[in-house]
C-alpha cells in the first residue's frame, strides 16, 4: 500500500498516518519528497480496510500494491488448474477446447433429448440449458425449474453428456446437486456473495460468469469467494460486458482471456452467444476467442431459433453449429489444443 | 413492436413474419416502402419474446414500442406513490425530504446507539447500517449478521428511528422482518430475481438500489418484480453507476431522478456516499440530488471515519453532517419540500 | 512515481530500474518488502514518459503520484480564476451564475436577432449559436459559416450580448476573432491539440467542453494545452459523457463540478441541453448543476423547436426558459450567487 | 422512421405530426393502436433532422429505420473494397493480412532506418511512425514534425515499404502528401470533420481509427465524410474503446470486425498495441483479431522499448515481433488469407 499525502499536509498529518499504519501491524516507510510526502507500507495489506487511511486528514490517495486475491492468483499457484469432470472430460491446461452447447431455456423433455443427441453426435461434451431463468422482465418465461433438471439428467444419462445449468438461489444448492455436473453462476449473480459461499462449500465444479460491469479484480475476487470456502473446481466465463456500444447486445471482451491467464491459474471459456447477442456473430467471435487462448466455449443452439422460448436471436441451428465447430477446430489446431 | 426487414428480404420472408405475428395473437400492419419493408405490430407485445422475430430470415431489427413495465409505470398510476412507515414518516409525493443516515457497518451496539441518538437529534428519520455486508473481497469484514439486527432494533426503540438495512439472501427474509422497517436491496443484487420475488411477497417497504450497470428500464423492471408479487411499497435509490471515469469511485447519475419521475410513480432517493465514494463530495451532490427532484437521501455517517470498519473514505462526521443537512434544507425549501 | 516490481523479479531487474531512474535525473527510494520490491521515485515525474519503466523486465506496474497538470491546478493557483468579458460580465469566483443561451444552429439573421432580443430581456449575458456545426452525418446541415458569424456580431452589437460559438479548425482562428467574444471548443475537439495550441496563442476566452469519454485528468490537461501557450482565459463545460445508459442521449456528469473546483482554479459551467438531450430534462438538471456548484449554464433555446434545423428535441421555448431561469435563480440565491 | 406518440397524446397531436411528415416530403402511415398511435414514415429519412419530430407535442420517441450512411454501406456496394497502394500492396478482399509496423514516435533518422530494414526483412509492408504526436499532456514529446516525414520518406525509398503516419491538422494535408502513402486519422480526431473533409478531397488512402467512444454508426459516418468528398480509399482501424475496465489501457473491441464486414464494404485492421496497452497482450489479441476477420494489423515495434520516447510499455521487440508474426501467419492460413 502506498499512501500519498496532499501537498499542503502537515507533518502532524503524516505522523498520524504513520502511527495508524503501525497500529495495523504493518511497517511504514515514509518518503519526504519536495512536492509531497509519500508513505510506503510494507506487509500484507489485504486484511485491512485501506479506505480508512483515505479518511485521514491530509491524505490524497491510497494505492494498493498487492492484487487483492490469493488462492486464485497465478503467483500462489503457477500451474494451470484443470477441472476434471470424469469420463475423460477436462477443462484447462492443454486439454482440448471444451464445448458446452444446448438451448437457452429447457422447453420440453422431447426437444431437450433431441438436442442432446445432436450435440453428442458433434462431439460436444456438455449440455447447457436453463431450468431457472434470470429474465429482465417478470412477464418473461422463468423456466420449468426442478422439472427441467430431471429432463436434463435423463438426457445426460442417455447421451453421456455432462450437464451445466444456472443456479439462482442459495436454497437450490442441495437440490440441484443431484441432477447436474456443474453449477453455472450467471452474470447478474457474480457478486451474490451468499450464493458464492454456498457453492464454495460443495465440491462440484462451478462455471462463474463475469458480471456485466465486473473489472478483472472483481471477477477473480468472486472466484476467490468460492475458493476460500474450499472449492477450487472453478471455470471462469467471459460473456460480454456492458459498454456504450449499442450495435451489439453486449461487448464481448476477449482481452480478459490473456489477462486471466496471466493473473490466475483458473481456466476460462467464452460465451459468444450472450457476448454478441446475434446468431451471425457467433462463429467469428468463437474463433477469435479460441485464438485469444480460451479453454472452451458455451453456445446456444436450437433447432428452430425462431420458435425458441428465449434468446432466439442469438441461438444457432444444428447446421450453423457444424460450421462454427469447423472454424473452432481449425483454430484449435493452431493453438495446439 | 416494429419489425424492420433487411433490404434484400424476400416477399416470402415478410409473409413468414406476418404469419408469426398473427400466430402470437397480435395484428400485423405491413408497410412496403421503397427501401425496405417494415411490419408494425398492434397489440401488447410485452407478453412475448420479441427476440424470436429477430431470428427469422430477412429480419434486420426488432424495436419495442411499449415500455416493458406496467405496475410501476406512471401511465398505469398517474399519482405519486407515497410509502408510509407510520408515526408520520412518509417518503414520496410532497412529503419532506427523507433522511437515512448511519454507519456503513454496524460495529458495536454502543457505537450504534450513540450514532442513532446523534441522528435523532438532527431530525434524521431512518437509521441505516450494515449487518450483512456485500464486500468485494472475501477477506473483508462481512458484518455481524443477526446480532447487529438486534442492536439496530434496540437502537430504533430507544430513539424512535426507523431501521433500514441490506438483505443479501432469500433465506433471511423472514428472520429480518422482525427487526427492521425497510429491506434494502443492494446494487449487486438488483437483478437477484429470487430475492426480489421473495420481498414482493412481504408487505414491508423495500429500498431498491440501482445496479451498477442498470439502465432505466432494467431498474424499473426490477421494481416490477417486487410489485408483481403484491408489494407496492418500493422506494428506488440512485447510488452511482459504473462508467469509464476513474476520478470518482462511481458516477452518481442524477439524470435518472427526473426520468424516474416521468416514467414511474415510485419515489426515488439518492446515495451521495456510495455515489461519489468521497466524504468531501457528499454535500454538493446531496444538494444537487434534491435540486434534481429526489425524495430523500441516504448518507454514511461515522464519528471517526478513519476508524470505521468499512467505507471510511466516504463517511462523514457529525459535524460535516450538520453542514450537509443545512445545505439540503435550503434546497428543500426551494423545492417546496 | 511508484514502480512496483513483480513477485518473481530479480535483484538485477530492480537494479536496472534504479539506474534508469537515476539516469532520468530522479531519486530512487527502493523498498524491499517480503512480497515484492517497490521503488518510490522522488522528484518531478511529469517531464518523463513513465511508460518506458513499465517496459522494463520485472516491472508490474507504474503509478504516478503527481497530477499531470500544473498551470490549471488548484495547488499552483489557490484562488478561483475569474474570466472577465468586459461590461461587467464575469464568469467564476463569486460572480452571478452566467447564462449563455440561443439556438443550436444560427438559421437566419432575422431569427437570430429575435432570439438575441428575447435573451437580452431575460437577463441572459451570452448569445450562443452554431455557425460551424459538427454533425455526426455529412448529410446534416453543416452551418452557415462566416456569414452566420456576421449575423451574430450584429445581433450582439444591437443587444449588448456577448457571443460564444464553436470553432472547428485551426484555419478559422484569426477569422473568427473579429466576430466573437469567446471561442467554444466542442466535445469532439477536446483533444484536437493543434486547435488547443492555436487558441492558447490568442488572448480571447475559450469555452472548453469536456470530451464524451474524457476523464478528469484529460479534461484538465486539454485546458493545460491552452494555458501553456499563454492563454489563461479558460472556462470549462460539462456537457454529458458517454455511458452504457440509453435512456438519455448523454449522461450529464455533475460529479465533475465539485471535483474541478477541488483540483483546479478554473470556472466550470453546465450544458443541460446536450447533457440530457431532452427539452423536459433541462430544468431539473440546470437546477442540480447550480446546486452542485457550477458557475454558469449554456442552454439551447428556439422559439419553435419543432422547426429548428438541428437539436429541436433538446431546445426549449422562451416560455420554458422563463421557468428554467426562475428555478436557476432560486438555487443561485441558496448558493450565494 | 417510426414516430411513437405518448399514451395520452391527442388526435390533434398526431395530425400535426402527420402534416409535418408530409411537409418534409415523406409519406406518413399512421397506425392507431389500442395502447398508442404509431406513425410509420415511408421514404428516405436520412436527409432530414429527425430530432425535430421529437420536439412536437405528444411525441414519445422517434426511431430511425435506415442506417444513416450510404456510400460506405454494404447495401450500396456489395463487393469488398480493396485499397491498392501499388507495387502489389493491397488491403481488403482476399488479399493477405497487411502488416504495418514501426515505432510509436519517429526518434532519429538512423533508428528509423534500422527499424525499417528490420521490418522489411520480416515481410512487413507498411512502416508506421509518429511525426506529429497527439499526446494527452502538453509536456510530453510532440514529435519531430516535417523533419520526421523526410526521414520516413527516405527510409521508405531505401526499403520499399509504404509509409503511414498520423495527420493532426487540416493545414498539413498538402505538405504531408509528398512524403507519405497513407494518412492516419487518430482516434481523437475521428470526428474532426474539417480534417475528414479535407482528406476526402485527396485521392490518397486514409487509415481511419475508431474514436474511443464511437459506436458503429458514428465510425462508419466518419468514413462517409471522407467518401462523400470523393475519396473512397479508406481503411478502418479498431484500436480499443473506452469502457469501465481499468485492467487494460483500452478495451480492444473485436466484435466490431464482423459487424463492419456485415454493414460495410470497407476493409478494417486491428491495432493490438493501443488496443491493449501492454506488450505481452499483443500476440494473443493480434491472433484473435485475424481470427475475427481483420484485414491487417498495425503494431508498435521498438528495438529497446524501455528507451522509447513514447508508448514503451506497449511496444514489442524484433524478437517478439517474430513470434507475433508466426502466430498471425498460422491464423491467416486458417482464414484463407
Amino acid at each position: 500500500m502506498i499512501i500519498c499525502m496532499r501537498q499542503g499536509a502537515t507533518k502532524g498529518n503524516a505522523e498520524h498516518v504513520i502511527q495508524a499504519v503501525k497500529d495495523a501491524g504493518l511497517e511504514p516507510a515514509p518518503l519526504f519528497g519536495t512536492e509531497r510526502t509519500v508513505i510506503a507500507v510494507l506487509g500484507d495489506e489485504r486484511d485491512l480496510d485501506m479506505k480508512k487511511f483515505r479518511a485521514m486528514d491530509g491524505v490524497e490517495k491510497v494505492m494498493p500494491v498487492l492484487r487483492p486475491y490469493r488462492l486464485v492468483s497465478r503467483e500462489s499457484h503457477p500451474e494451470d488448474t484443470v477441472v476434471d469432470f470424469g469420463d475423460g472430460v477436462k477443462i484447462g491446461g492443454n486439454n482440448p477446447i471444451a464445448i458446452m452447447a444446448g438451448p437457452c431455456s429447457v422447453e420440453t423433455e422431447e426437444l431437450l433429448l433431441e438436442i442432446a443427441q445432436e450435440m453428442k453426435k458433434r462431439g460436444v461434451q456438455f449440455l447447457r440449458g436453463g431450468a431457472f431463468k434470470p429474465r429482465t422482465a417478470p412477464y418473461a418465461f422463468q423456466g420449468h425449474g426442478e422439472e427441467a433438471l430431471k429432463w436434463m439428467k435423463r438426457a445426460a444419462e442417455k447421451t453421456g453428456l455432462k450437464v451445466v445449468t444456472e443456479i439462482m438461489d442459495t436454497q437450490h444448492v442441495d437440490m440441484m446437486a443431484d441432477y447436474i455436473d456443474m453449477y453455472q453462476v450467471g452474470a447478474r449473480n457474480m457478486q451474490n456473495f451468499e450464493l458464492l459461499k454456498a457453492l464454495g462449500r460443495k465440491q462440484k465444479p462451478v462455471l462463474l460468469k463475469r458480471g456485466m460491469s465486473a473489472d478483472l479484480d472483481e471477477f477473480l475476487l468472486a472466484a476467490e469467494y468460492i475458493a476460500k470456502e474450499g472449492n477450487s473446481h472453478i471455470v471462469l466465463c467471459e460473456r460480454g460486458i456492458r459498454t456504450f456500444c449499442k450495435y451489439s447486445r453486449n461487448t464481448l471482451d476477449l482481452n480478459v482471456i490473456p489477462w486471466v491467464k496471466k493473473m490466475s491459474h483458473l481456466p476460462i471459456i467464452v460465451d459468444p452467444s450472450h457476448g454478441t447477442g446475434s446468431y451471425d456473430m457467433v462463429k467469428p467471435m468463437a474463433m477469435a476467442g479460441v485464438a485469444a487462448g480460451a479453454d472452451g466455449l458455451i453456445i446456444e443452439v436450437h433447432p428452430k431459433p425462431e420458435e425458441a422460448w428465449s434468446d432466439g436471436d442469438q441461438s444457432i441451428t444444428y447446421k450453423t453449429l457444424d460450421d462454427v465447430l469447423d472454424g473452432i477446430n481449425k483454430i484449435a489446431v493452431v493453438m495446439g489444443r
